[in-house]
């Protein structure tokens, strides 16, 4: 390896050591930390982000990184090298735009915000919670205008999605609007009626926590590099490739979370665990985008999870654990229960099919007040109408509608899209391996999980962050962005069962 | 507060915050980390600890500790803003003095030792740690010329009891000694035998886990402020003064450790939970020194936990955990096997008595080490001598003798003495509180620990790292470190059990 490129990798190597030690202690605020110790770690946190920051956009780096590019000297666009540079310019040149001060105002008022937010959302009151949006509104205006884009949303799409450009996502995303509003409608007029009260009851926490354990078990993560703990809010996290912690959480009266949140967590551990170790300790050691990471979580969760071959498999997990409840239930009905669609108020409890709705609604409503076509004081009836419009529902009360999530309070714009990118790319993904596979569904049937994962992290995940999203579908499927392979496979499994024509 | 203090606080938050980071990462790394995450993790451990000790010994840390200096104005010796320049001050100077390359070799020729030192443990084979053993007194030697000091032992001795000098150690430990010998060879001359069989035997884990938890809960620790872990060597950690780390083990055969080991690592944690808060993220947020620390967590295990009153407690929690075995145990019965003294060959598993003669041992040793009076290759010969003139007993190999301890291993020396030092404190801070609370047998008995714990915590855990040992004892007692409060309650103690006149 090139001096200069050891050069290079010295203090990026640090400043991954204190992002990582942040999110260590970010997962231990979550799951393990005394109450009492919220305080302290919050400087804690503010200054590993901090230095990580100063360290990541100094002069000095920018130095190591002219030095870097210039020893390239023709390396390949792939190779390790010249995609470490690339990569480090991209962030370095974006992470020196933006203020320092901008920087700390926005993470202040999002945390302001978010306790307002909770307060608002317990009394359903939106009105507290405006003052709060606007003023982040204002924000994100200071935080578009630093840098130069065709259109203001570019620039917090970007922060999720590398060089993804906003007619793009809404293309993408009016394709699937397009797909599944017609879907959801000839499901509601079936007369087809699924049964999932099998997944609902009383769960003793500790069975569901030997249950948790044997699904995750059941997933190709490597061992001895993985955990599974407790938490409010479940989520992944990768301290290093082989040290990746995943959370769940027992519902008293639901099953379901400690069979398919476990997997869809288990998903975002089995990319960050398949990156090439060369990548460990540089910018490179990442997922693709949010789009990318969620993509994954998803395919585990719904295609593996949700889908006939595998769901045999949980039915013995889960008469294992639950005998009274499954010991006699069939992998049939547990895989009709697992897969019902009903349209709904609230996005975190959505079907596989009515989700990419709720985050149409929102990306819609993003973008009108991104383009300042909508007033922040309008956006409940907004929401409202086009709740009514697209899930053909009334909704109640702005707790369960407008002020359902958390991730506008906390300042995070740009950030819903991902979601149904993610779904997007899922499909798309699945689609190539069932083509690798031919025996895909008997593995799955068989619990053989392993080839499905060695697939995805030959083709995807070991390459981490090398590639922009764009680049890297394009390396995949030899084309763009599709939402086509994931209308056709909802379309053949829910027409399936809810025998549409 | 001056702007000058304020200025000054600013950094010195910043190097407390990433030494807390590594703390939780310390701790994640010894009770819940995937083992595959070991190899990342040393980075990460290593780029805080460079990044805490760059930032500390900076030119500019030094121009914001003379402006502050200069900005004090006579404010008094024990005012938070002269304690913080004082400490602040000697910790600077003294980590300037020692050069990175040198830091790092020791750092490295302690982990490289240490693995040696396993694998020579192991096979009884002190012969293949020779090498390594004299390589670390290489790098001592070379660490003690970094400073002006009158005897070379006084360098190490300072990194962990703060201005105390050899010569006072070695009085103290001395007068231990020529206590100590004839108290125990009366003991062994005793007709009186203990029996501790009720400790051993077969303890499942779940109920030792248990009944740790309840130990814990019994200790007057602040609520929501700590957690109590598994790992495999003990030890107590703060990642803040309301962010307490207890860890145990549970030993299969023997219930000891799930009783008194926690309440061990509870006192430490006690210790750092009554620090006052203005400290925290100051220089001054940690124990007097390791004697000082070590003194309140032995002085809760021993004198409260083995104590007469208090042990009636521990009878009642290990009756409810193990009724077959403790149900009809009375608390005399208990007393007594929780007291039991034996000369034995392995420090750890000791007894009260004879522990100070295993840390006497190893302090004459290390003394003749840095005096150049004995060679490293002579030292099984002398450790052998020493063990059967102090205990009476012969050492029949190097892994029960000389390899017992990893602590040469891993380059301390001057860390020993700090036990001993910790038993004569507790003896001094125990005479005052008895003397302060007329009702403290009765309390205890009643299981009231609140009563002792506000009185330490008022007189010592508050002031934090404001004053040196010397000073420390001086403000608690009014006179220096003395060895006579502990050998008249160990002679009151063991002459009662024992019978002796």
């Amino acid at each position: 390896m090139q001096a200069a490129i050891r050069a290079l990798l010295e203090p990026l190597g640090q400043v991954s050591d204190l992002n990582h030690a942040a999110g260590l202690l970010g997962w231990d605020e979550r799951t393990k930390m005394p109450p009492r110790g919220a305080a302290v770690r919050a400087e804690q946190l503010a200054t590993l982000a901090r230095i990580a920051h100063e360290r990541f956009v100094s002069d000095e780096l920018g130095r190591l990184l002219d030095a870097a590019e210039e020893s390239l000297d023709g390396a390949a666009e792939d190779s390790f090298e010249a995609s470490l540079v690339r990569v480090t310019r991209r962030d370095w040149e974006k992470a020196r735009r933006v203020p320092a001060d901008l920087a700390a105002d926005i993470a202040r008022a999002g945390s302001q915000s978010e306790r307002a937010w909770e307060e608002a959302r317990e009394r359903s009151d939106f009105a507290a919670f405006l003052p709060h949006l606007e003023r982040l509104l204002e924000l994100q205006r200071r935080y578009v205008e630093c840098f130069e884009v065709d259109h203001p949303y570019d620039a917090v799409l970007d922060d999720y999605e590398p060089g993804m450009k906003t007619p793009a996502v809404a293309e993408v995303l009016g394709k699937l609007r397009d797909g599944l509003v017609p879907l959801v409608k000839e499901i509601a007029a079936s007369s087809v009626e699924i049964d999932d009260s099998i997944l609902y009851g009383e769960f003793d926490a500790e069975s569901q926590a030997a249950l948790a354990r044997e699904v995750a078990e059941a997933m190709p993560l490597e061992p001895g590099a993985w955990r599974l703990d407790e938490t409010v809010h479940p989520f992944a996290s990768a301290i290093g490739v082989s040290d990746l912690r995943i959370t769940t959480r027992y519902e008293p009266d639901f099953v379901g979370t400690a069979l398919w949140a476990v997997i869809h967590e288990c998903g975002h551990a089995m990319y960050h665990n398949g990156i090439d170790p060369q990548l460990e300790r540089t910018p490179l050691c990442r997922s693709v985008s949010l789009g990318f990471d969620e993509s994954q979580s998803r395919m585990w969760e719904n295609w593996v999870g949700r889908g006939r071959p595998f769901v045999g498999r949980l039915q013995a997990i889960l008469a294992r654990h639950f005998p009274d409840r499954f010991g006699s239930v069939g992998a049939e009905e547990l895989y009709r229960a697992a897969n019902r669609v009903r349209p709904s108020l609230i996005r975190v409890d959505a079907d596989e099919v009515t989700y990419n709705l709720h985050i149409i609604l929102r990306f819609e409503l993003e973008l009108a007040l991104f383009e300042e076509r909508l007033a922040p004081a309008d956006l409940p009836d907004a929401w409202n109408a086009k709740v009514n419009e697209l899930l053909g529902i009334e909704v109640p009360d702005d707790a369960s509608g407008v002020l359902q999530d958390v991730h506008w309070a906390a300042g995070a714009f740009g950030y819903f899209p991902t979601y149904s990118l993610g779904n997007v790319i899922a499909g798309q993904t699945w689609e190539l391996a069932r083509e690798a596979l031919p025996d895909l569904d008997d593995q799955l049937a068989a619990g053989e999980l392993k080839p499905l994962r060695d697939f995805l992290a030959e083709r995807l995940y070991s390459h981490g962050g090398k590639f922009e999203p764009a680049a890297m579908i394009e390396r995949l499927t030899g084309g763009p962005l599709d939402p086509e392979p994931l209308l056709r496979q909802l379309r053949a499994k829910f027409g399936e069962l809810y025998g549409l024509t």
